[in-house]
């Protein structure tokens, strides 16, 4: 391994630069006048993967390419994947497209030509996730260059749509499920709260989205002629939404939260190490007071818990003074966050069932449930969990901590249900790394530790 | 008075004749091309007036001219002014503009070509306000061409801008206050619920609106990373205005019914006379089921009840699909219906406070109040409602019924504040006379028992 560690060490100005090359592409899979940018990009990752030593392809979709890379046979010829009983097999899952550029006008320097200062590499895709996941790269890069045996076989999966829903990534799973067997998944595509905490999400969570429209009469009413002797809506909605968290922030849905798996002690003294300053999160967010479910932290509540929010409401006159009026519809647009091991489908028809039973007879509910996500979760006392703490604490100089992490990362979830294998989250962005903003940036330490970390990880993810 | 009748008789065919002239003025408040067609309608009008025998003018004011006519002075020379110990002085308060006829093809023939169908003169401003005004003015031209002395002075009051809020009519009630100095105004201007049923209004509901922005945080927030730690401001919104009204449909704002003047045994005898079919009511507006406070018929809810109604609620997302966010801020804009003696700024005072002590720590609630009108109410069993009814049944032949409208008629408040006289609101609208909308009409029944029933007013009401 020294020899490894030696390597990186020697060769961190040229893996800047590197890095700055892959920078330059304006892969923004979002935008269609990009795609040449798109697809040059995809080559340019295979190609540098081939000259690091990997078998590398860019596989077309329906959308833009994946480029799949995977370590070379091992000499001991071992490599038969590890479900059937060779050496264990990883992926790396990483992407290559960016968030669009725009509002130009506030970068300080233009977002594809990458520029330095200090140990802040600032450029669009720099943290997100062209840093993060070359860092994974390099690793092995120094693993072959030096001769030194890999303890795993890894195959890399660098896709092109992920800033936009990767539509395509869950049929090259299915397409190439044999192929890309492994034991688990490692990305890096999360963060980390400081450089001094180095972290594992290993949980996430999920999603159920659902619309309700509550009607009353077939048309506005005028509320002076009408008013009084039929319900109006908006209010039946209110009533009906206010019913649905109770004052101590818990969602009043009957069964909701019977399949919360509880934190468990270990997970709670570990949220507690996390530095948190709720004063200067309450700031930040700029509300009076901060609320949520009583009986847990900020922490706990923002990424353990599950919540109910209404994301909108729309109801009648909108404009400029009143208009007298009782609406002839109101609505409200919800997303629930599911925390494991609750079901977004199940969750969906509990939350129907109850709005049913509360609706009143002088309205009419319509409810039409949008897309839900379920919630993720590695056991932190697992194998390969403890396997990647070591790695990053070993890279790091610093107790790692562990994350949950409170909104969904839906390729996890296809990942578990194609591959059938769990995702070690290994965020390298820093809080401040300004992901999808203007001014994105990457940490240089954060790259170089991430590195080590890779390098790490695969011997630590080996052992048996 | 047997001549006054046998003159009104007589006239009919031309009586229509004359409306239909002054039908054909398109005199459009709200719309700047008919300026012109506005001022030629008011001098026609006052021209019309001359010839039946009054005197008229036209009165500049800051918007449309107001025309006014009175009677000349009685040949017994007691024209003081009621107050002043001669004979009662009564003004009849008109209006000559009408609603804008959009849209035109909407319309069976031409909003101001008027045509005669059946007993129906359609035409727009036939009903609202022309047809109705007119019919007072023939009743006063039977008086004065067939020397009938009249019991009492008269003083026509001919706005332009009833249709686009009265804005010049109060500083011109200022500017003419000694010179239309009366005993009452007598409005004709609202409905009857058929020609059966000849009505008084004597009571209106008052109006204060109030608009509430809740604020969260400072900016809308990503419902996974922040969801669980910081209030909702469209649920605390909901939970706000779910406690604002009871399941018995109660406005549940401490103090709000301390003023409100119970309905009479005889004003709860007189409502049952009125003709309701609840089924056919609740098919018309299209709810499930109707819902009111209970203990009142929806007569009565609708009348003689306070509301509070929701017009209008905003926040966050509200266009396809879903968009994860905890909104930085939800707004509800309300209007409250009052009955009398409710009075706007303290129902208003009331509403504040309970809304200040429900609030919550962990949002901003913003209030502001927008405009506001008294309720109004003339005693049905006063001497003056008493004269109006025994009118209304000698034209009709059929009972009057006593109605409270749910709507504000701001005029009516404007006469009680600067005249310090009571208005008498005998409306000859049918329900299906179509006032704002295509195919206004007006029956040529209800024009001529309206003729009548203004000559036995004046008999009635200047009865001591």
């Amino acid at each position: 391994m020294q020899s490894v560690i030696d390597y990186l060490k020697a060769n961190q100005s040229r893996f800047v630069e590197e890095l700055c090359q892959y920078i330059r592409f304006p892969s923004v899979s979002a935008q269609p006048p990009h795609r040449k940018d798109m697809l040059a990009c995809a080559e340019w990752v295979a190609a540098h993967c081939r000259k690091i030593g990997l078998q590398a392809r860019v596989c077309p979709t329906a959308g833009h390419p994946v480029v799949v890379a995977k370590t070379p046979p091992a000499k001991s010829g071992r490599g038969k994947g590890s479900k059937a009983g060779g050496r264990p097999r990883f992926v790396v899952y990483g992407h290559y497209d960016v968030q669009p550029p725009e509002p130009f006008e506030l970068w300080k320097s233009p977002p594809f030509e990458p520029r330095i200062q200090g140990r802040s590499l600032f450029g669009r895709g720099t943290c997100d996730n062209k840093g993060q996941n070359f860092a994974h790269l390099k690793a092995v890069e120094a693993y072959l260059k030096t001769g030194t045996e890999l303890p795993c076989d890894l195959t890399f999966v660098i896709e092109g749509e992920e800033e936009v829903g990767s539509r395509s990534l869950a049929p090259f799973l299915q397409q190439h499920r044999a192929e890309l067997d492994c034991e688990a998944v490692v990305i890096s595509d999360t963060g980390m709260p400081s450089k001094k905490h180095p972290a594992l999400t290993y949980a996430l969570r999920g999603i159920a989205a659902i619309e309700l429209t509550m009607r009353g009469p077939a048309r506005d009413l005028h509320s002076g002629i009408f008013g009084g002797t039929v319900d109006n809506p908006a209010m039946a909605l209110c009533q009906l939404l206010a019913r649905l968290r109770d004052k101590n922030g818990r969602v009043a849905v009957p069964g909701f939260y019977d399949d919360v798996q509880p934190l468990s002690a270990y997970e709670k003294k570990q949220f507690a190490r996390l530095p948190f300053d709720a004063r200067a999160y309450q700031k930040m967010v700029g509300v009076p007071k901060l609320f949520g479910e009583r009986g847990f932290t900020p922490i706990e509540q923002r990424s353990a818990r599950p919540t109910f929010e209404i994301n909108g409401l729309t109801s009648g006159y909108q404009g400029a003074g009143s208009k007298t009026i009782i609406p002839a519809w109101a609505r409200a647009k919800i997303t629930i966050r599911l925390v494991p091991n609750q079901q977004p489908e199940r969750i969906l028809k509990l939350v129907r069932k109850h709005l049913g039973r509360l609706c009143p007879p002088t309205v009419r509910l319509e409810i039409s449930s949008g897309h839900g996500a379920a919630p993720y979760l590695v056991s932190p006392t697992g194998r390969h969990a403890q396997a990647a703490l070591r790695a990053l604490e070993a890279a790091f100089g610093y107790p790692p901590v562990l994350l949950r992490e409170g909104g969904s990362i839906p390729i996890v979830n296809e990942f578990k249900r194609i591959l059938r294998a769990d995702s070690l989250m290994l965020g390298l962005a820093l809080p401040d790394d300004n992901a999808h903003s203007p001014n994105e940036k990457f940490d240089l330490d954060c790259f170089a530790k991430g590195q080590l970390m890779s390098a790490y990880l695969w011997q630590e993810l080996s052992r048996r």
